[in-house]
């Protein structure tokens, strides 16, 4: 007879809206977060008995985050969110592993004159950079990433030559648009790293990389991308990439007597293609707990 | 006793996704908007009786959307909505009157190598630049605008000396952040106006006004952001201001023994301040129908 | 030379997540609400000049929402706006009319061993259900309502001998699958209500007529939806209908050998037909400030 | 010197809104869904040389999720995602593994004179069903769920005697209110299963433990949910939990001289508990694919 058992399990607090801002000259500065932290280790007794009392709650778990904003400061995420893992796992004893995820909304300087102003901020737009650190009694491990960076190319794009079965009516094409909103995340070997520097010219890679490759698929691109991080920035051991085919349809004016040689699209919503790959070297070190997200099943 | 009747009515199609891409040179250019096109007049009997003859089809409206992005072109959003709305209303018999309302998208070239890409582009994120367009029989109407500009001052915002009633415990500040993510519309009084530069010179006066006002209330802010595009724009007679109060309470960090000088906030979600107001010339000539939008009730 | 002056202006708090537990005896009840408070009246100073003399606190209208939760109750949500909106107009001096909109959750009873549970209630989905009140110098205006009533008929439902002009390539059809996302508001001439019985009798006549109506046109159909909520109630004296056609087109399956009589549809997103329509007694009472909503424009 | 490999990858469509009438009657039926498909298997040249000859395209899975609803028909979701997986793995030669991920949103019949309607339906709202299903190499893997079920406690659930440290200024209490979201997702060892009955047993155990555990966490009512399910039922081996912790807090109405025994609370929408929890048979089978989501990252 099968007992009936506890298995993967973690907790947290989600979605912090931290927002610091350094104001020690006239000339401010802002960072601005949402972060969620999580906890692993022995819950069991949590779990079966409702006994509390190896569990940090998460609102002491939200304290920190905003109190780690002032204590250890707000500039790169990546070192906010070690400074906050190591403290659960060091600090608090039945913690074994602490996941810390990070949205980072970027603001630039309100344009006033002719010159950026000292105190007011446009929230940029563009792509919301994130990163996910995690450090357990294994190793520590970051990995750093962007989301919805919404980028398009009207032409170099193809698809043709693909396999086909009885429900195949797509018609090949040698010139379309090619449209997402690209997610990448890229795992760090190491935690001694110029992190603006290094999302700065990861980021020109995946642009770069996107415009240049004559696509022939869209899994092509992603591979080019990941690949062009790898040989960039050796710090980076994998690079995995998600990204929803955003299609662009050529609308039919014929019934109008117009040509549309490529010229008018609809942009359509749903369904769409969704592409995932990783690109990785061979001698990757383990990665551990580093892509056991948050909100993911912990196996 | 009361007989029922027909009163108010409109309809049409909401939300094309209209993409036009000029190609005429290996430069290419991209517009990309959301149009919603509606149509009024007397319709009473498709409403009575189901009769639909004097009822263009809304698929029809879209089709138009579609076909005049080639056959007019989609520069300017106001001239291309004003090139439908004249359309519906010039050529389509029992239309009275008709409503264009456009959201556009903008997008930035990729930097590639450091200079711009030919035909990648990435998503600008920043503001939704908008254009409602109204032709009936009393006149033209044309309201540019934005919205979605999320725009921050983290000093030289004040709130204090308000009325108080026994509800009131707030405390008065003369430093706070002050956020919004602004809604602005600007009622032109002539169709022949340089929309780009008008709108690049309004976007200026609403950030520069934000920033250098001395926010006594945000009330006054918006004041004296409309204040500022009448003085500059004199073929604009009225600007229509909203905005939400995205409130940042500055985060208690005494129980941990942390000063907290307006340096971490915890960015709150609901409930949030919200402010209209409407400044406007003295001797603006009638609205019309300019503000009576799709999706609003039309009285 | 023309003066600027400031026109129309409005100011509250808006979706304060107010929650209303009655617990007096074991079996609990809830109340689930979002409500919007503004502010109507001379605050001229404010925006001119800065000065809060007259302006009471947003932050002291969420206050109020929570407090008359408590000292007036949350039952029926149109008498608890009546009482809100009166005292902003009867109790704060520069107060000259308030807007008070209410959107409520609707949860039903968890079923446990095919019983009703005194204390667990589950979110009932379906519509939301909305007030709007307003008091001013000029009267009292209650306006009941619901939004996002998803409904849909698989049959009964044509489209058919519409206007063609050069655009239209639709096929007229006469049996089409007609589904929206219902928002209807109702004018009531009295605050003598049983709001409770008025609103399940409001929502039984407007689904009915959805079922029963062969629908010639969306318009039609809410026409006769309208019609058939005046014929009921005496105390309601207009009725605004908005209805998006959410479009669900038949999949060609003929290229698989298929055929699909009406039986596979792709639920499309946008565009959307979009549709309004307000029936009405002709010997309606003014409406007043009844329609002007919070978050549009005050003229 | 390491080589730069491809990893993990997979492709597929997402969100193809089927929607099937079963109208053989007059009395029709409807069902209604999101499908994604997606493949797994060696697409190594794909990637690296943008050679498609195995890459059937996410187009044509679009279509033949399309024409299974009609060939295979739409009754319980799990019997038609088994047939597309089975038929991506069976019939295209390249394909290793397929994914068909469902969301399943559920109508009623419209109530009209008391009855429900032939043909006209209302979305039903509460939860929202779904199915993973995976067919590879090593075997067949069904996994039933539901998200999205808002579900509240209004006493019943205590949180006390939990770890302090520095950070901790949390009250304990005895009485509060619990809610949350819920996603649970079980997996089945079988596919020889009453889908639609299992499905409601299912629920049923998951509503009667969160409303009849007195509980002393969040953890502790996810456990003994999952614990139910699998005393209920044998064919099911393991059930994993996702819970936010949607917070209500007591609102403060000391200021205004009024009692507040948890009667009145604010509705929080940030930041959230968030509480996983997997609870499972000692003996259960290797999941292999079971868990590998089709958004998620594949390893």
């Amino acid at each position: 007879m099968s007992e009936i058992i506890l298995g993967g399990n973690q907790y947290g607090k989600a979605e912090n809206r931290v927002v610091r801002i350094y104001r020690d000259t006239p000339r401010h500065e802002i960072h601005d977060i949402n972060v969620s932290t999580c906890l692993r280790g022995d819950f069991t007794a949590a779990h079966l008995e409702g006994d509390q009392s190896d569990v940090l709650p998460t609102d002491t778990q939200k304290q920190t985050a905003y109190a780690y904003a002032k204590e250890k400061g707000l500039l790169s995420i990546e070192d906010y969110g070690l400074a906050l893992a190591r403290h659960f796992v060091g600090d608090v004893g039945p913690v074994v592993g602490a996941r810390v995820e990070i949205d980072e909304y970027a603001w630039e300087r309100a344009v006033v004159d002719g010159a950026g102003h000292d105190h007011t901020f446009i929230r940029k737009g563009q792509e919301v950079r994130t990163a996910a650190i995690t450090v357990d009694d294994v190793g520590e491990y970051v990995v750093g990433g962007l989301k919805e960076l919404v980028i398009l190319k009207s032409t170099g794009s193809e698809f043709a030559d693909f396999l086909e079965d009885p429900y195949t009516i797509l018609e090949p094409t040698h010139d379309r648009v090619m449209a997402t909103s690209l997610t990448a995340q890229w795992r760090f070997t190491t935690t001694d790293v110029d992190w603006e520097a290094v999302y700065a010219g990861v980021k020109t890679q995946l642009v770069k990389q996107f415009a240049v490759v004559q696509s022939l698929a869209l899994q092509q691109t992603l591979y080019h991308m990941g690949r062009a991080v790898l040989e960039t920035f050796p710090e980076i051991t994998e690079v995995r990439l998600a990204a929803p085919n955003k299609h662009h349809f050529v609308y039919d004016l014929t019934p109008f007597g117009l040509e549309n040689p490529n010229e008018v699209f609809n942009a359509d919503d749903r369904p769409y293609g969704f592409i995932q790959a990783t690109v990785l070297r061979d001698d990757s070190p383990p990665a551990g707990a580093a892509w056991d997200s948050y909100q993911g099943w912990l196996a």
